[in-house]
């Protein structure tokens, strides 16, 4: 059995305050509105043509309300829902615009734990990438992945190599030969979903691209200038993993996103994964620098797709972070 | 029936000076030397892992020799074999290791003229994007797509499209509604080849793929340095269609090498086309800049697969140029 | 006899339409209004502390107001003063406030008939340099120099150098060693004004610095996003004089202004000046692209100070341009 | 009494291993070798057209063995020997061609106790600013400051404003209003030298200027990809204070290198200094990063101008770095 899944789509972000999320994703940073109702905002990218990648959603306390899949056939949509219910995990079936403009969809608690859902079709929105003159912020172009903690890296890799059909481009091993880390991808570039081993099911980051390293070193200017140093966690850096050049920042609820670029490009399916180890210093960092506590001990809980109450993360027992982090 | 075409891999290029052509490509530009023989020269870009995607062959005038897809499915040699026969068109059949570095591939001259090669295996070389201290030049990270010219461009689509299994990302009509150029692709950015109307079959240029336009600037002020400023046609420009910072080069051979930047992912099949006119100027160049006639006027001779002469080409119906260049 | 001028500090431009200027150099560019009044709009860069570089005034038709020089000794007004009313020129002394901002000044129409403006004080504006998340456009930096066509280079040289103690940075000579166009400053970079063999007193532009080739290059893609490709003359590219990334735009009423960035410091007052000869193409562009004949032909003219009425400017007896521009 | 003091022209720099700081400085960072004798390698950056900025001199141990700057009046030297020796402070005359490619030079033991040379004249060297196809690293431009440590700040401060003319653009107070560091300049940019309250005389660091921000990125990248990620000591990052996104390198001898860029120029003598508090976190990383102990701790020793011996440095009573560095 495989699955027509292109690439993680949008990500649903739980805020505490709607417009003090608002100028921070789209005042300082540029992400593109399309629209709002009464407790969402919908964003996207300057380089994206759908209704939305990024999705505001008031809420008591931050965390992540769910993450989605696109898939080009819409009938796997029928097949996903016989295979989760196959796996005796809790489906919920959507109709068409109970999200914003996206036909019908599916969410289930994966067997990681995470709220996932799966759709075929999103209303168009226009494409912003040649309006230069509306551009703003670090130009964001598009929402490139989402990075997951969870305690069992190894059973997260069965489910998504062996029965989803993701890819793995590179991985993290402990020096005993674990598992430690993968990053795995559908849409041709380094990852669509990295997993992590830690305490978990938590969202450690989702991650927007941008053009060039400028963009990046503009996001520290522009939240340094609005006073907000507290809210850059990390970085800029290069990662010796994926090559990407990056920050962190956290959102004024202190869910984190990346934004970076200078990954690369893995056209071939065949293609051999690179493997790091864990205590590789330049693994994380490819100049060295140390990444803060906070980085490991930190993350967005999520959502029960059924009730929508936050999930009660659970740790893991392999050491979660590298030996020189203390 | 399909193919697994991944994406155009490698090109080999003729020119008449290789030690000349070194300088230009490995000396000035930066791409890196694999290995060389007694008449060619195998070159790869700071990204690629494969043994070459530029090949430098010693020939008595200009030209390009072939270019070559990949395909993940080996068994995709005999079907494309059978494919070719049943059309008529000359295929030859090469045993591993006769392009260096190379397993087993088929040549055929493709139903517009073109040589062109299939293959599934290459031995792989030592990835350079992170010898940092090695880059130099304007880092070329990777071959990235061919540019065809071709009397009949309407007739390539439904072979590319139709038969071959490609996705079209834009395309440019007449003002009467007839296909004048299209850009197609396998793996997920804007082209692997583009086909425009013109005197064909000639290879209109080969592209290689930078990090930022400030790649694209040195490859100016490289070559301006150099003395070389004969050789620099076209740009710094963006172009309207594909969003791409670009420069056009010519080796000292006069064969043109596009250096750019700025595309975009299309990880989604159903991609909807991005259609634009002949007469927009923002097309050609977003900034109203004007090609000069001889980007229209000159491209490389192609070889026959069969006893390596240069193919003479044949002129378009179609006016192959915009009203406005004049 | 020397005088204590700083640097060329601000430039009063003529425009038919504030609200569409406006928008043009603050909407679109991104530099600061000050303040506004009646007939004026007075901005600023980033950099800047001072009230104003580039003034707004409503006018019937385009052109220059006048352009201004800042002395460190308040004295030298009065020493000026003198200077010019021995030279039998027209000279007005403003008093404080006359302009916004700005202390008292002296204006004279000069030997080469342009509308020049002497004064020591102006308030002080809050610098944007580290507001980045209020930075917009291209991030505009300061106004660094103001290029003027004269008919007689050799006669504003003994002006600039012999009177008012100007250093010379780059020249450029005809082949028969006529001086052509000559680069002069106080300040420590290539120049504070440059003249130029041509009709005049013209003001042909003024420039404005900013700090990477990105921000030359984001002024295109503004432009054009914007639908203003026509407003985009001449680049981007690079200077072989003065090693600048430039491009030119001219405003909605035809004002010019350049966009540049990677000159250099001077900071040795006997700096070697370096010789360029016109014919050398260059010295235009290093990569060898040749300026539009707009270039050569259309600058603004310039207003008498005594009754504002625009001066008719008198061709030169020298050739105007390179052989190779026709 | 004034002095025509110009700028800061270079620095030499004692290395144990010529071979390899060669390797460090030009192989890697691409500054341009301009000739070298038995001891010592002479350095310039590509803007220079000066014989060398940086001097590697083979020595025992690392430190700096003098620093220099270049007065535009030569009559300045035997003035500055009159102004030295009235002081009681060592001072040695040095006869044209006693440095390589330098005029007569005077040396001094300044009232901070550091190594201090003038000079006038010095061998013009080609400017490699446009030999574009040879640049090299992180295509350094020029020598800008050197950085000392030194027990009295405000002792510096008199001196070098008081008696030496020096400019002051920014400084640092403790809370209780001491003046705990200063910047000043001769040059019109943040400075030629920056003083700041710790062990000395000790020079904290020389500083090379890059043309933009991504040259800093890629002096990490370079390092890390040559393997000497611990040669990165901090950064990159954005100073509060200047302005200057940099980074802090240490040599194969440990002596700390400054690569930096976006500073601002100051051409105006009364610029009005900007006040800074020791325990603003954003003086010194603007992005709220703090500096690692080393940064506080080490420094190079300097050479006695006599005997060459390396000078015992001396603590300061004041505090030598903010509250927060722990």
């Amino acid at each position: 059995m495989s699955f027509s899944i292109t690439r993680v789509s949008h990500v649903e972000i739980r805020v505490t305050n709607l417009d003090r999320a608002w100028e921070f994703y789209v005042g300082l940073l540029g992400l593109v509105e399309t629209e709002r109702d009464g407790g969402r905002i919908y964003l996207r990218g300057l380089e994206e043509r759908q209704h939305h990648s990024i999705v505001l959603k008031q809420a008591e306390s931050p965390g992540v309300a769910h993450f989605s899949y696109r898939v080009s056939d819409p009938e796997d949509l029928d097949r996903l829902t016989e295979f989760f219910k196959a796996k005796k995990l809790p489906v919920v079936r959507l109709p068409a615009g109970s999200e914003k403009g996206q036909g019908e969809a599916i969410r289930v608690q994966d067997p990681l734990g995470f709220p996932v859902e799966f759709y075929h079709e999103m209303d168009e929105a226009e494409r912003m990438l040649q309006q230069f003159h509306l551009h703003r912020g670090v130009s964001p172009m598009r929402l490139d992945h989402v990075n997951c903690q969870t305690p069992d890296v190894q059973k997260g890799y069965d489910y998504y190599v062996g029965e989803l059909g993701f890819w793995v481009s590179e991985y993290t091993e402990t020096d005993d030969g674990k598992l430690w880390a993968v990053w795995m991808h559908r849409k041709q570039n380094v990852h669509d979903i990295a997993l992590m081993t830690g305490t978990g099911p938590r969202l450690h980051h989702f991650a927007v691209w941008v053009q060039d390293m400028v963009g990046v070193i503009r996001a520290c200017d522009i939240l340094a200038g609005a006073g907000m140093t507290d809210n850059i966690e990390r970085g800029p850096g290069r990662h010796g993993l994926s090559n990407a050049f990056f920050v962190y920042v956290r959102d004024p609820d202190g869910n984190r996103m990346e934004i970076y670029t200078s990954d690369y490009m893995i056209p071939d399916p065949d293609w051999k994964p690179i493997r790091w180890s864990i205590n590789d210093k330049r693994r994380q960092t490819f100049w060295g620098h140390v990444a803060p506590r906070s980085w490991f001990d930190e993350a967005s809980l999520v959502e029960s797709i059924t009730d929508g109450r936050l999930l009660t993360p659970i740790p893991a027992e392999l050491k979660d972070r590298p030996d020189f982090v203390t």
